[in-house]
């Protein structure tokens, strides 16, 4: 048996074992029950070293980062993941490494109920794609064309938190120690919105997440639904390890505005469901906050502070992900 | 817009538009609506630059192969491929390169009717992914594991042609010039067995597509399907090119047996069976040749020559691709 052939048993069994795969990994294709009445949901991400990720990051936190970014846009559109394929190039056969990345696969898939359906292991430059299915009711994806005028905007959790670990990365900046743990695993381990996702499909008028920065996913929004939008910035939701690491009050902006990696849902939502929204999903434990308002010109975002408009520089930081 | 979006646009559209693609590419993922009493199938493969293919090969021809090889594997399980996502990472942008792979992207999805669903586009070391989903009836997909004592072993097409042009390119050596564009043909542009795939669900008991040579693909249903072998090597089909250019005869075994890239199907077909495969598969075109059968020890091949036991060396030809 070749190396590579190995590595691909280390796919075999992982992930959870779903009822609806009637042959996992091991034949020329996977084959899946897809029920009746649902749509399938399909989205494919890659992650490359040096562009993606840190040459040095732990093997365990890129098997979880992988298939995070992949649910998480399974999240984006209101649906339930459920099964994965992985393609990984390696430079070398390294047993100890593949353990380590199969078991960050196995925990994120195990806790969100997803199956490893297929596994192609290729020698040369390290990277990770990702293609993830999913599962969602007939018409009931949330999709990026759907926000109105007067809508509201929200965002899940906090912002910026995943770029000011990048930042502080490369520019081999120290962290305050009670905050480093929290902001390395914003980056490395980051939480797709998977079960308030699916809460939101009566409820959502839009959603995308956050790979890329706010700026840049608001800007898929309201170019999908011909509108425009206001940002109150001083409204952006930010974690205390956020404000106990960044000393300068105008960078706090920039992560939260331009920085991605969070995977937050940024998603909008119509003033009559509003009520809907803290009913629903209280329930969920996630943090929801209002930052905006569909409204303007299309296409253009205006930001306001303290009620005034606030210009924002954006001189360009440089995030990690370069794709969305 | 970043650089690498702007590819991303080249697949938007690409391949055929098909009906039950309920959104394609462009937002946080597509959806699709699978029919009812249909299986999905899903199947996912990655060639990289200098392991699966040369650094000189035309970016029309990757497009097309990287398409091919995941199509084979779908039509291995007797599917109907419809939808494909692509993962492209490219060292720097080259709206040249881009045009040109996409146009043998869009060739080989068009002939086979599938729609290019996702695009991600990133930076890094030459590579592409693609993950295939196709459609079976309900329970009629043909699976590796299926092959019983008695049932007959064919092969479509011709054996050894993709490794005879990769042995040429690799060793310098000049091939006649009747047989140069058809041996490199073979190899750049493989032919997915998508349509007899299909007439063989009722009739074939097991098969796998041919990407890493004979021996080690008869292997693997052997091993799913707890069986033996008998291959007669005098009757495995060899090109008229191929014997046009290999001198050795031996060596004619060698590429036939060992060599992989071809893409052809070997499948297995239960003796009662056979005067369906006669009639039902006359109309296909497809030159089908019988080869063998299942018989001896579980795992076990032998290979015979004129009614003689055979011994096949197998000093580790070298095939292109490493991996299934």
């Amino acid at each position: 048996m070749k190396e590579f052939e190995l590595i691909k048993r280390y796919f075999t069994g992982a992930g959870v074992s779903r009822k609806d795969v009637a042959l996992g990994v091991g034949d020329d294709a996977a084959i899946i029950n897809v029920p009746p009445n649902s749509q399938l949901i399909v989205t494919t991400d890659t992650l490359v070293q040096g562009v993606h990720f840190f040459a040095d990051m732990e093997p365990r936190a890129l098997g979880h980062k992988a298939v995070a970014v992949n649910l998480s846009d399974i999240a984006a559109m209101g649906g339930e993941p459920a099964w994965i394929s992985i393609a990984v190039t390696l430079p070398e056969v390294d047993e100890q490494w593949v353990e380590a990345f199969t078991a960050g696969i196995n925990e994120i898939c195990e806790y969100y109920n997803v199956q490893v359906i297929g596994g192609d292991t290729t020698q040369g430059p390290l990277a990770v794609t990702i293609s993830a299915k999913g599962l969602v009711p007939k018409d009931k994806a949330i999709v990026r064309s759907g926000a109105k005028p007067g809508d509201w905007i929200f965002v899940t959790g906090t912002l910026g938190d995943a770029g000011v670990a990048i930042d502080a990365i490369k520019h081999n900046k120290t962290l305050p120690l009670k905050h480093q743990a929290f902001l390395k695993n914003r980056f490395e381990y980051p939480t797709p919105r998977v079960a308030i996702a699916q809460g939101l499909r009566e409820i959502a008028s839009s959603a995308i997440d956050i790979s890329d920065g706010l700026l840049s996913e608001i800007g898929h929004i309201l170019a999908a639904s011909n509108v425009g939008a206001v940002i109150n910035i001083d409204q952006l939701p930010l974690s205390d390890a956020l404000l106990g690491s960044v000393e300068d009050e105008s960078q706090y902006y920039e992560f939260a505005l331009a920085a991605g990696d969070d995977y937050e849902l940024l998603f909008t939502v119509p003033e009559d469901k509003r009520g809907a929204l803290d009913v629903t999903l209280a329930h969920y434990g996630v943090k929801l906050t209002c930052i905006g308002q569909i409204l303007g010109q299309a296409g253009n975002v205006e930001l306001r502070k303290d009620n005034q408009p606030f210009t924002f520089e954006g001189k360009g930081f440089q995030h990690f992900s370069q794709e969305s």
